[in-house]
């Protein structure tokens, strides 16, 4: 099953005064990883963008574990969780420095028209890509 | 049921070059609804965090269903959940301009102590936060 | 003199591990004032860049006096500076909780075709805005 | 003259509706820059604030020329422009992928106690510091 593997530095900026990285920053984190996913699959997303599509994020779940703080390098895990040629679902697993298991989570994604936010099809518009996502999930 | 309605003026800074705000940042809105919930319950967090401890997000869930734009006023209305003497869960719908549901969601917090992140029973440790709680939730 | 005085309170998202707003923020602040600035002008900047144009920031200097802290109320007073028919420049001074001056500083800005960023004469492109920033100069 | 090179992925976070990075941003690029020079003398930030002291920005200066866009890997060069005993000011220049000189900027910075934010003199409170320091300037 292809998964990627994404180092990240923690910046000061990303800390808040709990002393830890503030939450929300998990879900750029995220972003990092999945940039690395598509990059894997063989695409650029910011290439994707050229064709005048756009593609948010539908729905996310994130579990918090470990704080993981300023000076470490962390690790993002990524993988395909779900595709059905509408619907794309990454699965993330974030590791702190010690390799321990910090944060999880998911994110779904659909491709939309840009500006109008209308839902385009995937597998309809985009047959490379539909392709290059069913092989990374039948693995 | 306690409920409470945060105004949100949407800030150029939170919006991405999809022209929207940026998906992560609902959860910082979030936070924003939280802080007014709290303080409608009778408690400032700051002053809680004045007593060595911290209340970390322990899990989110989010639902996005409208993209909020710059120029908007978008409103969050956040409630209590669910609550076990351990753990807090807080409700959360953001409207947009127009009344419309943009994004749903959910946290859920625990108290810790700063620093060492050791689990706190509010119960035992913080029975006036206890109480609100309580009777927020039977509300 | 034209001045406005927009209320901040400090979002938990913007403190870091030094237990303060962390400086880059200030910055977005700054944003909040010129935006409340530009209304109180008569303009309102979402409806100027649905003219195709867009207005970044050429240069800034800020000077950080004393910390703000989560919990406070801050207020960003902003005014007119300079203008010359193409750049104008604000000025601003941000205020603790207790009407100490926190932070001061300035930032100049451009109109530029969105997209290709090719400068525009506020002058003769948009007499309108012209006069206006003409006449707060002149106060 | 010590000068260091940092390497930096754009994130798709870090864009606004203007479709480049978000002016304020680039002071978090300084960030990352400053961090991997203070390396390059020998030392690591995260380990100086665990002498219980901070290191906060007074002044900055930020010259934007060129916008940086998503799809893009830019780079911050960092030097050492003045050193006081007392006050460390850094110097910056980004360039984006065609070597293109974006954006350049100057943040100057004290030691201070965690906390209480007062100033402590790096000559004699730190005097491994103020050498490498020393050396860096002359240089």
């Amino acid at each position: 099953m292809l998964e990627t593997n994404t180092s990240i530095r923690v910046r000061y900026q990303e800390t808040d005064q709990m002393g830890v990285v503030y939450h929300a920053n998990y879900l750029v984190w995220f972003e990092l990883g999945r940039t690395d996913f598509i990059e894997a699959l063989g695409f650029k997303y910011h290439e994707i963008e050229k064709q005048g599509v756009v593609s948010p994020v539908v729905d996310a779940d994130i579990q918090f574990k470990k704080p993981v703080r300023y000076g470490e390098e962390a690790h993002v895990k990524t993988w395909l969780e779900d595709y059905d040629g509408l619907r794309i679902t990454y699965g993330y697993q974030i590791f702190n420095q010690h390799g321990e298991l910090s944060v999880s989570g998911h994110t779904r994604h659909v491709i939309v028209k840009e500006g109008s936010f209308r839902p385009v099809s995937i597998r309809r518009s985009f047959p490379n890509w539909h392709k290059a996502y069913q092989e990374a999930l039948e693995g």
